[in-house]
């Protein structure tokens, strides 16, 4: 192991604002009023609306003093159109500052539509890195499930509904001025979405663990989220206590603060093609990509697996050996006891398109950060190891 | 043990953007630049400056097209007359961005000045909490001894010199803008203040991994602040390789980033009226008292003292039986093995004085967060027993 504890000496860390507690929803108007919005454009989603929390934050807004505009129009993998549509509203009505609440969906709507108030274009004009010119609107993100990480990353995902793919759009002025937390929202989120989005924050905690870009700054996140699945997954999706629902909360954003500085690797790669083309949950394709990922990539990192080990609740004397088998069996039972996906035939993935798959995930943001180069035929023997 | 894995349930977490690198100091001109700044007003001190940082910071302001003011005047423990005539140097040159270069005294001088050029008065009518109305000037700190963590922490602490006290100033917006470490400056830097300055990081470390207000946020950073100075500490301080280095600069990041959101506790609350009243050294103060402090404080925090075990090197299964002395005694033989100061008395306190220090410790902000109450004898017993 190497003395100084990172891959790479160089870093750079930048997260927003953190507020977390359970009860703090209730915050949203007196953060979107101390950004000095006037008029907020309020994104979210049917399910929030019908489980309460939207009325809440409208309250907290009206008493903060803030008018606002409501816009639902989200669907799970949020499509450029319901963003273009969501953009030609903001600006209708003259809204002044942007508030997501809900899952990665919402959030990332919230996001594109902030990229565009203030750049203009489609928002397939801000694929990639660093596209975005003009500085965005105040943007405060309110996460309602265990998984996604856009409240602190600088990383947006958006369906392209003409070509059938997902889209990365990275850049650091897309990380929100504010996320809010308040675990409590959890209460009323589906099961089967506190398993498949608290997948995501452990593939998410995983993957910027090994990214080559990880440092001791993002470490330790990774290794926390970790440490609190490890604890808290199972008994969550099967009890709904408060306490563990509260720790995938707090995993989900860990793991984010992590990866959206450390980037990620192969599973996010491959995922988001996968999305793009079949609209399938994000959460469950990971679940069933990370074991094979894991596969690839521990032979190259077995520096870190003492670490990781730790954080996966064993104690291990620092030395590598039995690490690995370890940490894939404990990850493996950890999936399986969630009651996690485990092949993509079980999704509706076709056989015939993995090689299309493949290729496309090659191009991926997320392949860049990865420990272990991948070529095509590497990552077509995962996605039929996962099939 | 609680199963949710923090003191409060309600959490805030805020750094600044972060940059840390070896040779990353070549890049204070475009960090300067970025934040739309013309004219910079470069805060260092003649130690820096005959090493040749100061140069090279010059350098690079001048290449990223920038013009500057030098601005010295500053002392171990910075005096409020060093930041008011700073401040109105800034003013008659013109500048219009601040650049801090140096260990805690040139980047609380730096903040000092920042907070008078926008807000006006004394900087003695900032003392306490929140008491600045008016947004700072542009501001980048770059940290070259391996301590005080100021380039990320929203406290500032000035010498009254009237008073011969010294007052804490604590408010988000002296935050900096942007942090940059440059672990390649340690190497200039005396081999008593390697030591003083890395034992106030073990401090901060400590007491924001026992504060009150801290979360899971926080103790991620304490506990590999923790690491990172156990391991390369003592190394450091004796053969001085630059990978050790470099990690007691990281663990200074690491622990700046925990007691900026969690706050601190007894040994800073008497550090600072000691520090007013001697003009000793800090780090020399902290490592005196941190002893005595977590004997008083263990019994209270026992629940977490198996993750600081982990921290500290060692491997316990979770129960805390043994742990208590182990931290103990390891924290002592770190400190001793260091070649830190083990008595005030050596530092030329008086013991007749210990009385009126504990009665002014009493006052300070970071008593509040102290994981157990202490009153006036209580002090005054921490402190006769580090005499």
């Amino acid at each position: 192991m190497e003395n100084v504890e990172s891959n790479l000496h160089h870093c750079k860390f930048e997260v927003p604002e953190i507020i977390f507690g359970r009860g703090l929803l209730s915050q949203i108007g007196s953060c979107a009023r101390r950004l000095g919005g006037r008029k907020v454009f309020l994104v979210s989603d049917q399910g929030l609306f019908t489980a309460g929390w939207v009325d809440l934050a409208m309250r907290s807004l009206l008493e903060a003093g803030l008018s606002f505009v409501y816009y639902d129009q989200v669907t799970p993998n949020p499509r450029d159109t319901e963003i273009e549509d969501g953009a030609a509203e903001y600006i209708r009505q003259g809204a002044d500052v942007i508030v997501g609440l809900g899952g990665g969906s919402a959030m990332d709507t919230a996001k594109g539509v902030a990229i565009l108030v203030s750049n203009g274009g489609r928002i397939r004009d801000f694929e990639g890195s660093d596209k975005i010119i003009r500085p965005l609107p105040p943007l405060v993100l309110c996460p309602t499930t265990c998984g996604t990480g856009s409240d602190v990353s600088q990383f947006a995902v958006v369906n392209d509904t003409e070509r059938r793919c997902k889209m990365t759009i990275m850049s650091r002025c897309i990380a929100p001025d504010i996320s809010l937390t308040d675990p409590d929202t959890l209460s009323t989120l589906p099961d089967e979405y506190v398993c498949t989005t608290a997948t995501d924050a452990l593939s998410h905690a995983l993957e910027a663990f090994f990214s080559v870009a990880s440092t001791s700054l993002t470490d330790v996140h990774a290794i926390k989220a970790v440490r609190l699945l490890s604890k808290s997954l199972v008994k969550a999706v099967r009890e709904r206590r408060p306490d563990d629902l509260e720790n995938l909360s707090r995993a989900s954003l860990h793991a984010g603060m992590a990866f959206s500085n450390s980037l990620l690797g192969i599973v996010h790669a491959l995922a988001h093609p996968i999305g793009g083309f079949y609209d399938v949950n994000h959460g469950s394709v990971n679940a069933i990509l990370l074991p094979e990922v894991l596969r690839y990539d521990i032979p190259v990192v077995a520096e870190k697996l003492p670490e990781l080990a730790w954080g996966l609740g064993h104690l291990s004397k620092g030395e590598t050996n039995g690490s690995a088998e370890m940490v894939q069996d404990t990850v493996e039972a950890l999936l399986d006891a969630s009651g996690a996906p485990r092949s993509l035939r079980s999704l509706g993935v076709v056989r015939e398109d993995l090689p299309d798959l493949a290729r496309k995930a090659l191009k991926d943001v997320c392949i860049v950060t990865s420990p272990r180069e991948a070529d095509e035929k590497d990552l077509l023997r995962i996605l039929e190891k996962a099939y």
